[in-house]
């Protein structure tokens, strides 16, 4: 069994991520702190083709350094827009028939274990702050609420894992449904 | 929908936890550099009831201030040890039946969405290096490469991030089957 050298592993250019077909999944990510984290999930997100990312709150934006130190170039293929108030993204998306959810442990959550994407939906998902989580009024906002099932002495993942896990877990179950 | 405070999501103590049965499945961080990494690692095995973790080559260990930044207390739960050397872990687990597999892009890896784990079989996967890899020393000693497949413009995911796809993906899967 043979490592694939980085010129085996064929890539596709920024310029062709832009014309294929997106994953009908968008990111908003909300007031997240650590530009590390949101560079990762740039990085996530254009292994999975995901739609878009919002950026919201405090959350910075790039060109940044400590971003693109995670992203390694991401920000360049996956969309992205900043806007301050992700309320005001939610309801946006709502007018265009986007079914927004949040990742966040809720009294309604549904587990990721039995959340099944319909495939002829587009979705997206708000994950929060990496201490607060989602703000209760952006929860006001949203359909649902999902949540990553765990059995261990801690209350979360980091950010980062968290949006990639539902990255993958949404990638696999449209693609095997 | 009411946000979940964190006195209302229960969690089990590092002494519970100890008791508790894990999940047929533990990690080798072979020659891992960032400390970050690392304890975000462990947070998702703790999260998941990984069975061990075993950081070999020059990965470093706990306790330190920077895995803990991003463990938040995890390296207490989840069980490991040092090796110097991941061959010797390969070869020790292999001798106890256990099944080990790289997280690699290989000319022989298996997508993950076509891995299925056996609910009977005990694994262990081998993460490797944020720019080499797994080396292919390493690759020579194992059963199989795991591959989760990857559209966009980059060659990689973030290592904690890949290692925690895996992760929840093998917990899905051994959890619906």
């Amino acid at each position: 069994m043979i490592k694939k050298s980085l010129k085996e592993i064929e890539r596709i250019s920024v310029e062709q991520f832009k014309c294929f077909p997106k994953l009908n999944l968008s990111l908003i990510l909300e007031n997240i702190r650590s530009l590390a984290n949101i560079g990762s999930v740039f990085r996530s997100a254009d292994c999975f083709r995901i739609n878009k990312i919002y950026l919201t709150g405090f959350s910075g934006t790039p060109p940044h350094r400590s971003i693109q130190k995670t992203a390694l170039g991401s920000t360049q293929s996956v969309d992205w827009e900043y806007a301050k108030n992700s309320i005001d993204v939610i309801k946006y998306l709502e007018k265009k028939n986007i079914h927004v959810m949040a990742l966040e442990q809720t009294d309604e959550s549904i587990s990721l274990l039995e959340f099944k994407p319909k495939t002829n939906v587009h979705y997206a998902l708000v994950v929060g702050n990496e201490i607060q989580g989602v703000n209760q009024r952006t929860l006001d906002q949203v359909k649902a609420a999902i949540e990553i099932p765990q059995f261990g002495t801690k209350h979360s993942f980091n950010v980062s894992n968290s949006a990639s896990i539902f990255m993958w877990d949404f990638f696999y179950k449209v693609s095997t449904s």
